[in-house]
């Protein structure tokens, strides 16, 4: 796989393809997250959870989002630009996140539509974040913001 | 408008509304939540964040997804079910959450579609997140599994 630099809208292709760091979630941070964000059993508590259709703890499914979101900022998939959104499509928890699993994130680029008004496009990549397993847990598709490079 | 007891998927109605509680965001929790899921200059930094498209410091859209979570929950509108999901569709932020908004969550059943092989329905709900001046903010569609009443 070669490596194609980056910088703007107009390097986008589609097809392209962006993989990122790894990040192991711990029982402490599922913990956490659920207590703040996301109070119910089968997020907060070991026993409880197995009597539930999750069948043992698990993360916040919008903890698997936020780490998605951390994760997708180190595939640098618009160079120096920022990962801003307008929104997801496609969002689907697949499996259960479970303490001590490591997520990474691939994703593609799978459509570019360019702005008839502004400097700038509209870049879809579809993200699937993997388990150590290579299972398939999560998947969203942004509608990210990205600038042309100026004439 | 009357109060409805919901206990089971066979109990909610096409157009059913739900409101949540409040729930203040402060700079601190923009903070926090930035620096672990979303490093990005305008979720961390007021000078840097008045430079770009956001206009000034700004809860990360994921942060404002996991308040609305915890907001769906206190709606409570499966009665005493869990609100588990397997995704969600129509997600999308509409303008910036600042440090100090108030926000608030309501909602509307939009579709409900009865399993033909399980005990369970899966009910959509459209969440629209509202700040304190009543200005639409996030709206998100999860498709939730809810299930029936016993025979």
């Amino acid at each position: 796989m070669g490596i194609a630099m980056v910088e703007w809208f107009d390097d986008l292709k589609l097809g392209m393809r962006f993989i990122s760091e790894k990040m192991t979630v711990t029982k402490d941070d599922i913990l956490r997250f659920a207590a703040e964000f996301d109070p119910q059993p089968f997020h907060l508590d070991d026993e409880a959870a197995k009597h539930t259709m999750l069948g043992g703890l698990s993360a916040s499914g919008w903890h698997t989002a936020a780490i998605a979101m951390r994760l997708a900022i180190t595939a640098k998939p618009f160079g120096p630009h920022p990962l801003l959104g307008a929104g997801v499509d496609e969002l689907r928890w697949m499996k259960p996140v479970r303490p001590g699993d490591t997520l990474h994130l691939e994703g593609e680029v799978v459509d570019l539509i360019p702005s008839k008004t502004k400097p700038q496009g509209i870049a879809r990549v579809k993200w699937i974040a993997y388990n150590q397993k290579g299972e398939a847990v999560y998947t969203f598709n942004p509608i990210a913001i990205v600038p042309r490079r100026p004439a």
